[in-house]
């Protein structure tokens, strides 16, 4: 048996002290997990647009000061009381949405927003009794969506652990506990597109590629991106995108262009920009009699999606996602398996590999939009 | 051989002469059937909303003088060149929107909105020449989204033919040419609710009240009616539904009150008034994770559907549908079959009758809001 079981652990963890200043990194305290909590020893963590949206805290009832991090793999240290289905040694990912297996969500087929363990951005502390389980000479560093993986060691729910395949290697299956499942799943899970159909991808960052990619291992034959900056072109092109579009080229909405391209529209679209005016193009684009339009991204709290209700009429679908309708601890053991029989690429999404003492870095290089994914090295 | 085959049929017809005047029942010739057309003895036609639409004509660009009517049965008197799937004799349903078996549309398992044959109210005329098969003295009457039921003899597309079961009460299986298949599709084939599901019904008209006979057929156990008008909860009933909510009841939105109702939102909904507020309602009231909200009544024109995306990115799907996703030829045979097996009930639809020479009576019932399907027997 491990020594620190039962023990507070003292490690490393890069603390978010105030809005949009670098992280510095601490000694921290990290007490032993408590009922239906697990402890795990974080080994890769990524960087995702959702950490740098709540670490700038524009527009937020800020949290400070908080252990941010999301995207990463680790290995159970120990277990708190009531948890039977994992044990210490047990490679996961941590998931910063969870699946009880008990409520209305998790008991139905077509749901992964679990009731009891749903991302919840403003809590900073665990369920089981309300306190953070990090602290720095006694004061409270609070948590974040539920995983705060930028530390050495972290204590996340039960639910919210999914245990993998012991061969999967953490630092490439990391990148699955957030947004390369959220693009993979919207097209896979909700989008569903047939062998040789036309998918238009809005946004090609790391989950519109996602998107793509997921499109590409069902079979879609014409995969077309949609994207302000051309730039992107050409790295999209390894993830299966046959066709560029860039609405700037065009003085007509993007929604008339790809129609025109595809003889009335697209059989399906994923949306992964969060902007309205591209939510809209997404949903206007698919072809009527069979068009299903995927909403991924996260719109502004004022947003407004507007249509016709005759574009609806003329038998088009539009469905919003959540984390690509996985439910993290059923589903996503299962993506990691199909990366390990090749049938789904990771290594392309990884573009940056740095040590965790310089995780500010990675800050840096997804705030200048340089790269997919940054990977960090928590040991090192 | 019947003795009309090629030849000129001169019979009554009730001919709207100009907009929101009374029909007039006249003797026109009506030509024999051209290339893909066949000729119809009606014997049977009932009254939809849509007739009363474009005979008040307001708004529209209208087209006089015309021969309305599109929910009818009767039989096949002659065949035009190329038809091999009908022969005299058959007993058929004449449908306003069509199926050519060729098109992308017709070959997609998904939709129904066959491109050659696609419901158009504007044209007034047969597609194989241009011209109208009906008139007086000479002088083109013309047709009404290509069935023109309002007729003791049509000439329709044979697209727009559905040859059913010989046995079946033409009387009856009259009112699935349209409203009545409308509805029911819409629940059975779009939103399909699952047993023991709640569904809510907006609009408790014809379209509705056979959505709610749909949700009833599919096993839900919660058919919530919505209306303006709380006389229409009694008859409801009748189509199983279980519940009712008048929105004029409540200070708070319609769909607060559904969510209130059904802990958080119903499995599924159908929209069947046509009205924004109502669209918008109907959607908005499905539960996150798994709703899904199908809309089946025309709008406004100018009418703008609005909504947070964040209630699609809760998983939400937002559907419409056209004729309940029924390929006119491939499936409305097998809804009558539903009927002849007594899985769906059609008797309480019909909630009048009345001999042809009294057509305008059945306008005067439906601008009232009386009854539900008046059937108007051609032969008296």
């Amino acid at each position: 048996m491990s020594t620190t079981v039962g023990q507070v652990i003292r490690c490393k963890a890069a603390v978010a002290w105030e809005a949009g200043k670098p992280l510095v990194m601490e000694e921290v305290d990290v007490a032993p997990p408590q009922k239906m909590e697990v402890r795990l020893k974080i080994l890769y963590t990524s960087l995702c647009h959702t950490d740098v949206y709540f670490w700038e805290a524009k527009g937020q009832n800020p949290v400070f000061p908080r252990i941010l991090g999301h995207e990463a793999a680790g290995i159970v240290e120990s277990v708190g009381e009531g948890v039977t289905d994992l044990a210490p040694g047990d490679h996961v990912l941590p998931v910063f949405t969870g699946e009880c297996k008990d409520c209305a969500h998790c008991k139905s087929e077509e749901s992964n927003m679990c009731s009891l363990l749903r991302i919840n951005t403003d809590r900073g502390v665990m369920l089981n009794d309300g306190k953070s389980r990090f602290s720095i000479n006694g004061n409270p560093i609070y948590h974040f969506v539920g995983t705060s993986t930028f530390s050495e060691y972290t204590v996340v729910h039960v639910g919210c652990v999914a245990k993998i395949n012991p061969l999967a290697p953490l630092d490439k299956v990391c990148v699955l506990s957030c947004g390369i499942s959220t693009g993979l799943g919207a097209s896979l899970n909700v989008a569903k597109p047939t062998k040789g159909s036309s998918v238009a991808i809005f946004g090609l960052g790391a989950v519109g590629l996602a998107a793509a990619e997921g499109a590409r291992i069902a079979g879609a034959s014409r995969i077309i991106g949609v994207d302000l900056n051309a730039s992107r072109f050409e790295q999209a092109k390894k993830f299966g995108v046959t066709e560029f579009v860039n609405p700037k080229d065009y003085s007509k909405p993007v929604q008339e262009v790809i129609a025109e391209m595809t003889d009335g529209g697209v059989d399906r679209s994923v949306e992964c920009t969060g902007h309205i005016d591209a939510m809209i193009s997404a949903f206007e684009c698919v072809h009527d009699g069979w068009g299903v339009a995927v909403l991924v991204g996260v719109p502004h709290k004022e947003a407004v999606f507007k249509t016709h209700p005759l574009n609806f009429l003329n038998e088009r679908t539009l469905k919003g996602t959540f984390f690509g309708n996985y439910k993290p601890r059923s589903d996503i053991p299962c993506v990691v398996e199909k990366y390990m029989n090749k049938e789904l690429e990771l290594e392309k999404f990884i573009t940056h590999t740095l040590p965790f003492a310089e995780i500010n870095k990675a800050f840096d290089l997804m705030l200048k939009g340089e790269g997919l994914r940054c990977i960090i090295t928590m040991a090192d």
